[in-house]
């Protein structure tokens, strides 16, 4: 807890390394300068001055964002495709942090040791909250104290592990749980929040089995691997690591970065399937490693008498994770499934405002709640972000949309590139570093050890049923895809206690600054080289891989075929058309809902592999989307009669009345669904026609920048449906 | 400086008051249940809940905002008038803060007083920075330490006044530099954004009037009233009140805030003078007040030695006042415009998140600039948003706008609503509260005393040459708009340390709660009461008071004056025409510049009491625009011609290659101008025709969801112009 006893002025938000002469020169004159001064004005100004040290010390990181900001421009601006942005923040990071670093020297913290006054009495087991201190003060004013003695209040901050070391760190680093509650929620959730659900979906086993299988595989294949290395290693080493250490560093050292990569495969169109799979797993990795790790350090610390390999400890473990996962997940698809019921049964879209905030709040509560409750915050924001743009979304208002995207990309932007930049100045400022260049090499190895067998063995696996294989390009390409970045270093910064945590925490950053720099820059000409197609459409991609098919469009064949025949560019009409009477939001019309669902549900058993999306999205279609959004069939269509009670009490009236005059409205309901509709129409009359309008509106937004010319378009086509 | 030696997991974010019984219960059965187990553990756990309670803390007031928000909605939707949101926030506040209190119990830190070990060498002038505390533990663990006893860190937080208090005060609160680091600059910069400079550079005089004088005038008066009062009393009040805290209170409670009252306003079209009066007064006394009650802190601290007036002191505290005040505008200025160049001579507007991002860091790193240099954060940003406004918003791209608007707006709606929750909650869980009826009632008496002092006799000062005078009416209600609000809380709540300080606390809460609740609702009637119009629009208010011009008004009259007899529709178009040749951005015909506004500023000699605001609109128009817009004149035209080559350097091609064809994005850079432009010539013709093409297209987004209309219609005449 954050107290204020003295008029003392101190920042609460994050703080960084600023080792500098600057401080000294400031503390050392301000001392001689008020040598007659009363104590009490010394300690305020030396509380003013800390603030003033930490605003610097945050200007500085700010100052660095907005350059970064600035050369990323540049370099889009000429087309620079070597470098990109979260390299160039890391870059900068390496070389402000060597400014610093060589710039500066370290003041020296004074400390005293100090034992209980009088017959000490230890009546709990834990050391006290805070120690009181009397100091005596030579003052030259009159206060109520008459011995000249002030009492100061410390409080608790940690156990003293080496007395050398300790120095240093008290202050010079940042707390590291800024991270997790601060700089990555808002990343992971806009992961989540802008997850093209579509290919998601499409490829969900894939994805699921890389993320869950392949990155467990990968952490206890390097944590093995590690160890074995690590005890051949003649120096200390070998004694300061465990098991359980090494098996950490698998587990932190395996989540990949979607960031750079998908930002050159955003630029450069690449294939969608490829993106889906190399941001699904990326998005899913994140979550499976911090509750991985926080399984292994609770192996470590709770189960574990040894630090040997124990049954017991080992299953505990593995039910911890398991819970916490699911239940982490349950939270975050509840809390946006809530959100999703508010926005649809208030009239809160009214107020974009209201409902932009009442948006971003539900968000944060739902990471709070799960922290709260001893879960995971980020996995539990992840789902919510899935969620909510699955289910919330379509209840939001136009205004809100546009809010809340916006929004979130520029936290996620700026949160991005803080930590990157962090990791670059931390580099050289971060004061528990540990180079042992055995262990870097052998770091090395194994995270692209790890990254193989998580790959290519899976690959081949999947491919077995799988239809459209992933190819060899692919599968290099997922390999090569595989960058580290913030997860793995806020796992790693996280806890630097023992000799081994810093000799990984070390490895760790040259690993990300390595793969993000290299790798990165690397990825356009790998791109080239594996000839792996770019400048892909959403639609060429579907007209290329027809046979792929979602529950989505094996649902929908009996019901868009007839619509196709119209053709060329009276798709779009066709679209609006059957839109205006039975909703965009399902390719099912009400009645036919049910019989089509189970008759598409069969039609195609070459699709099987695809069961999991399809049981997933049937029960999606018929009741969850109906009840948590305004779209057709309504509950009162898909649940038994015998709940037409309760089906109509969870059915808007919006949702039964929509007709033409609202078909605006609606419309802007049902983004996303109208992309499934439109896609596998497209994909079943092979022509392309009418591409444009299955163009997701979203995107629209996004890359035009003006929406007059899709208003305007709609417009005319609702003109011409009238 | 925040440091994390041992595994323990704290969140660096705000925390509030939680003295549940919930954890009180969970800390006993926690140690209880680890009766046997390590320190370690049980240190750990307890670091773990520490956790969960600060999320759940940050989670109830998260809650808290989603409930109002939701509230809010219905009372909105319900066209409930009598109680406004901040109202509802507070009172939400409230309940849940009497909630905590009555439903929980308090926890008592472990606290011990301990002495140096051996003999104590005091080096320094200072207390140590750190206490190391060996702690004998009872370990089943075997470690390093051989016996058994570990060495814990203690950080220095601050001098401890009282026994009993402070032991509440260290866990049960948190560090009020939250608000003046987090919760205030977005409130403030948000104010500064969204100024709608027209009126509040037409009612310069008297916002300037109201602002610094009456708000040091109110200050004064309050802390002498009161320090006459307290002095009468016959408790231990009078000993413990010096007149500088008095005139503290007096400072502190002076500021108004404009939340309340400006959401009625807007809500209800109230004429839009006597909006710019209110909103300017309030968001320019914030910017006073903090510096002058600085001032008054640093004149006890520093300056001042037996606590009575001194000249020199006082002298002092004088130039610091102005200094930092005028210092902390410059930077902010500075900053702000030095954002303008940025976007003026790069083309980062061609990536609207990077144009986003850069706007936001740059804003931002004002307030850490500020608050380096031992200025005023929140000032800076103050002035940082009114330049913002003013030259980087036409530099903008289109999506930036909409972003950089509506972030900060919802930053702004979460910021306020957290604040009143606070102010609510913390009326009954903050535990230095010192309830003093005589002190209260002196304090609400002097409150509207002060109010009084600033409105009437300025007003009338003021009317002496003011030409619409400021009726009787406005008068009352500029005096009913006086309620009090964040910054008076934050103020107060900064330092509470005497008992005085707490005691004003106490009044100020109870102040700014009843001003917020009974006032903020009362304010419709009360303004029906006083029969001020509502419902007003801009262009109907300028047919009214068409004898007030601005310095563009009366700079326009030569130029506009053709223009009119188009008449009718043709006003549009006119002014189309005339953007199309010579731009749309100022009044002025490029040649005819210099001419005019010298011609323009003798015109009217009636209206010299706007002399400030036109010599600063000259000013604005013939140098800041053109340098730092894309705007026209261009500085070719407006600097003598020997600065020819650096007026070229300073002039972008955009800026001299407008023509028709880039009409679209000219016409986008320059709503604001647009709207000085439209707005005078409506008061010249006074026919009000083409009404509304004057309506700032900021308005238009705001209000109309969709921007289609406004872009048809622009269209429209654009079409017409071809």
């Amino acid at each position: 807890m954050h107290t204020h006893t003295a008029p003392v002025r101190r920042t609460q938000v994050e703080r960084c390394c600023w080792p500098s002469s600057l401080r000294l020169l400031t503390v050392c004159a301000l001392i001689a300068g008020c040598s007659a001064a009363d104590t009490d004005i010394t300690l305020d100004a030396k509380a003013t001055l800390n603030h003033r040290i930490q605003s610097l010390d945050l200007l500085v990181f700010v100052f660095l964002l907005a350059l970064t900001v600035l050369t990323i421009w540049l370099f889009k601006h000429h087309r620079v495709s070597w470098l990109h942005e979260t390299g160039l923040a890391v870059i900068y990071g390496l070389i402000v942090g060597a400014i610093i670093r060589y710039a500066g020297t370290n003041t020296t913290l004074v400390h005293m040791q100090v034992e209980p006054q009088g017959i000490p009495t230890y009546n709990a087991k834990l050391p006290p909250d805070t120690l009181w201190f009397k100091y005596p003060v030579n003052q030259t004013n009159a206060t109520k104290l008459p011995e000249g003695v002030k009492t100061y209040a410390y409080v608790f901050r940690g156990q003293v592990y080496d007395i050398e070391e300790n120095e240093i760190d008290l202050k010079a680093t940042f707390d590291p749980e800024v991270f997790f509650n601060i700089i990555l929620p808002p990343i992971i959730f806009y992961a989540g929040y802008s997850l093209k659900k579509k290919y998601f979906f499409r490829n969900l086993g894939a994805i699921l089995t890389f993320a869950i299988v392949g990155t467990t595989l990968s952490a206890f294949l390097i944590g093995g691997v590690m160890y074995g290395c690590v005890k051949l290693m003649p120096n200390y080493l070998s004694s300061s690591f465990t098991f359980l250490d090494t098996l950490y560093f698998g587990a932190l050292i395996s989540p990949t970065d979607p960031l750079t990569i998908l930002a050159i495969f955003h630029d450069l169109h690449v294939d969608v399937n490829l993106y889906a799979l190399v941001f699904g797993e990326s998005v899913l990795n994140d979550a499976v490693a911090i509750v991985l790790s926080g399984a292994i350090q609770n192996y470590g610390e709770h189960y574990s008498n040894t630090g040997e390999f124990e049954t017991t400890a080992f299953l505990r473990s593995l039910s911890d994770f398991f819970c916490i996962f699911f239940l982490s997940l349950l939270i975050g698809a509840v809390m946006g499934c809530f959100t999703a019921l508010l926005t649809k049964f208030t009239r809160v879209r009214d107020f974009p405002l209201l409902e932009s905030a009442l948006f971003v709040l539900m968000s944060y509560s739902t990471f709070l709640l799960a922290e709260a409750t001893e879960l995971t915050g980020v996995v539990a924001v992840l789902f919510c972000g899935i969620c909510q743009a699955h289910y919330t979304y379509n209840n939001l208002s136009e205004d809100s949309r546009q809010r809340t995207k916006q929004i979130f990309e520029l936290l996620n932007f700026l949160a991005e590139n803080f930590i990157f930049s962090y990791i670059g100045v931390s580099m050289f400022t971060f004061p528990k570093h540990h180079f042992d260049a055995g262990f870097i090499i052998t770091a090395f190895i194994c995270a692209a050890l790890g990254r193989a067998v998580n790959v290519y063995p899976l690959s081949w696996l999947l491919n077995i049923k799988r239809k459209p294989k992933i190819s060899s390009n692919f599968q290099h390409m997922l390999f090569f895809a595989g960058l580290r970045g913030a997860m793995s270093f806020a796992l790693a910064i996280r806890n630097t206690v023992s000799d081994a945590r810093q000799t990984m925490l070390t490895a760790t950053s040259l690993i990300v600054i390595f793969t993000v720099i290299i790798q990165g820059g690397a990825a356009n000409f790998f791109l080239n080289w594996l000839k792996i197609p770019v400048g892909v459409d959403d639609e060429t991609e579907q007209l290329n891989n027809y046979q792929v098919h979602s529950v989505y469009n094996s649902m929908d064949n009996s019901h868009s075929a007839p619509d196709v025949e119209g053709g060329g560019g009276g798709r779009g009409k066709t679209r609006l058309s059957s839109g205006a009477d039975s909703n965009l939001d399902t390719p099912l019309d009400g009645n036919a809902a049910t019989a089509t669902i189970a008759a598409g549900g069969r039609r195609r058993n070459s699709h099987e592999k695809a069961i999991l999306a399809r049981i997933w999205g049937n029960f999606d279609t018929k009741y969850m989307k109906p009840l948590l959004t305004h779209s057709r069939p309504t509950l009162l269509e898909t649940l038994p009669v015998c709940c037409n009670p309760i089906a109509r009490l969870l059915t808007t009236t919006q949702q039964l009345t929509q007709d033409g005059s609202e078909f605006r409205r609606v419309d802007s309901d049902s983004d996303i669904c109208i992309d499934n509709d439109t896609g596998n129409g497209l994909s079943q009359d092979g022509l392309g026609v009418g591409r444009r309008n299955s163009i997701n509106r979203m995107e629209i937004l996004e890359h035009v920048q003006s929406p007059v010319s899709t208003r305007i378009r709609l417009l005319g086509f609702y003109g011409k449906k009238l």
